[in-house]
């Protein structure tokens, strides 16, 4: 079960990782370690590995190994494995911990998937984590739907014309606007909140209309409330989701490539971590940078 | 769409009805007006009657009439419907308000379910809120099926014996009882909470499995605390449900029907009400009084 892609002889051509938050959820201080969402050519297969050839894209997200035999990994769930084990900075069976990208040895062959020649590599890393968070719930949730009405719920007025003219979105809602929050009440089928900071879930719900669903992707340090009786009053549910399992991964990729579908990124080099970090602080990225990694394996950072 | 029957002439010779709390959750002062589920023989039909003929049992609980045109009321769910009217207490188009039980003019047809020959009106009348307002959410969230393992949570040790030898559960889990808790981690796929008394969630969610479901019925005054990771390392879900619309009721009447299921209860006369009232401040009832007001239409209360 376990044929491993060695990349320790030979260094991608291509490659391309993104760094997110610290375990501690602060920016910094930068840890090359933190490296997850990982996409990058096969450069040498082991004899053992049947998903990839010489020369096909490959990429990696959150998680590079799990039990493989309880109930969550046999339905495909590997994401929520109680032996799962992320691709950073987690113990691992095999060293003191896991490297992300800045790992001598990858991943097994289960926990990578493949990425369609029509796809950019710098436009796909940040699928591999950042869309399939949400693209996992919207399908598992039943919320998505060919030509459902999609709004964007924003706390920047600024952001508006971008997403209507350029990312097709039907509507624009302002958060913390009560006249339009009153106008937009009981018509949402379901919310995808990916906000992190505290912040209210009251008018959230009353978004939501009969057998309405937000689901939760953020993580505050402090629970919010929880107000049952609006919940009642509709038969609505909030959830929680956490990354998505390698079939629903490739199968996301899948859907991405078919529609022509990659991610707004800005490529830097790896000397403009730290200021690309100070810009993140500032919200000064559409949407997401992508490094390229190429030729840094041997690092002495 | 409005067929009414008429018990203003001629008085139920068997009818009963159970009373709750008043509008503030408090138990007293008992007002005759807040009688509901209520259980009777029809002895008189209108002409627009097609669902009961005289002498058929009939049953009305929570609501009594709702818009009949939305989405909800044109998906069965009439219990979601803004235009609800509850059985009692609730302002209404045809007087200044409703009186349950005490009303002389019950109910639309659509409001009212059968009830089969082989139940007992008295062990059938607590179906009619708390019955249907448990089945709705299990039916609703996929938690009812053939051969489940059914535990039972409780604060009460000495409810154990009969739960498990009379009730036929098949656990019983003390929910102060930080093993027992432990020991069944990740072990349900659903629970439903019926508890109106402020209580943490958090031992709750713990308890559910990847994919599982807590779903709240009570209605604490203050909101609890929403612990969101702990919802996001197994996509568990909290939704919020509120009794049932008429089409489950009818289906959950006919389960029991079926299954021989009543409520267990304790009939009660008219004047014992406040007597009652005090035994259910003090939890002395298994599980249901239920009020006997066979010819007290006339009181003067």
């Amino acid at each position: 079960m376990s044929q491993e892609i060695s990349v320790a002889e030979e260094q991608a051509v291509k490659a391309y990782g993104w760094a997110a938050r610290d375990s501690t959820q602060v920016l910094s201080p930068f840890h090359f370690t933190r490296r997850h969402e990982i996409v990058s050519e096969a450069t040498k297969v082991g004899c053992n590995v049947t998903k990839f050839k010489v020369g096909d894209m490959a990429g990696v997200g959150c998680m590079v190994g799990s039990c493989r035999s309880c109930d969550n990994c046999t339905q495909d769930s590997e994401n929520y494995c109680p032996k799962m084990v992320w691709m950073y900075n987690n113990p691992n069976k095999d060293g003191p911990r896991t490297f992300g990208g800045y790992s001598n040895k990858l991943v097994v062959e289960h926990f990578a998937v493949q990425i369609p020649e029509n796809l950019s590599l710098q436009g796909t890393a940040p699928m591999l984590c950042a869309r399939i968070t949400v693209y996992g719930p919207m399908r598992y949730f039943g919320l998505i739907e060919p030509g459902a009405k999609v709004t964007v719920i924003s706390t920047s007025p600024n952001k508006k014309k971008e997403a209507m003219e350029q990312l097709g979105v039907d509507e624009f809602l302002i958060s913390h606007d009560p006249e339009q929050l009153k106008a937009a009440m009981d018509t949402m089928d379901g919310i995808i909140d990916t906000v992190s900071v505290p912040h209210p879930l009251l008018s959230l719900i009353q978004l939501l209309n009969t057998n309405g669903k937000l689901i939760l992707l953020g993580a505050p340090v402090q629970p919010p409330e929880l107000p049952v009786f609006p919940l009642k009053l509709g038969r609505k549910l909030i959830a929680g989701s956490a990354t998505g399992g390698m079939k629903e991964t490739q199968e996301m990729i899948d859907f991405a490539a078919k529609h022509n579908i990659t991610a707004d990124v800005e490529v830097i080099p790896m000397d403009y971590v730290n200021t690309a970090l100070e810009r993140v602080a500032k919200a000064d990225v559409k949407y997401r940078f992508v490094i390229d990694v190429a030729n840094t394996l041997n690092s002495p950072y």
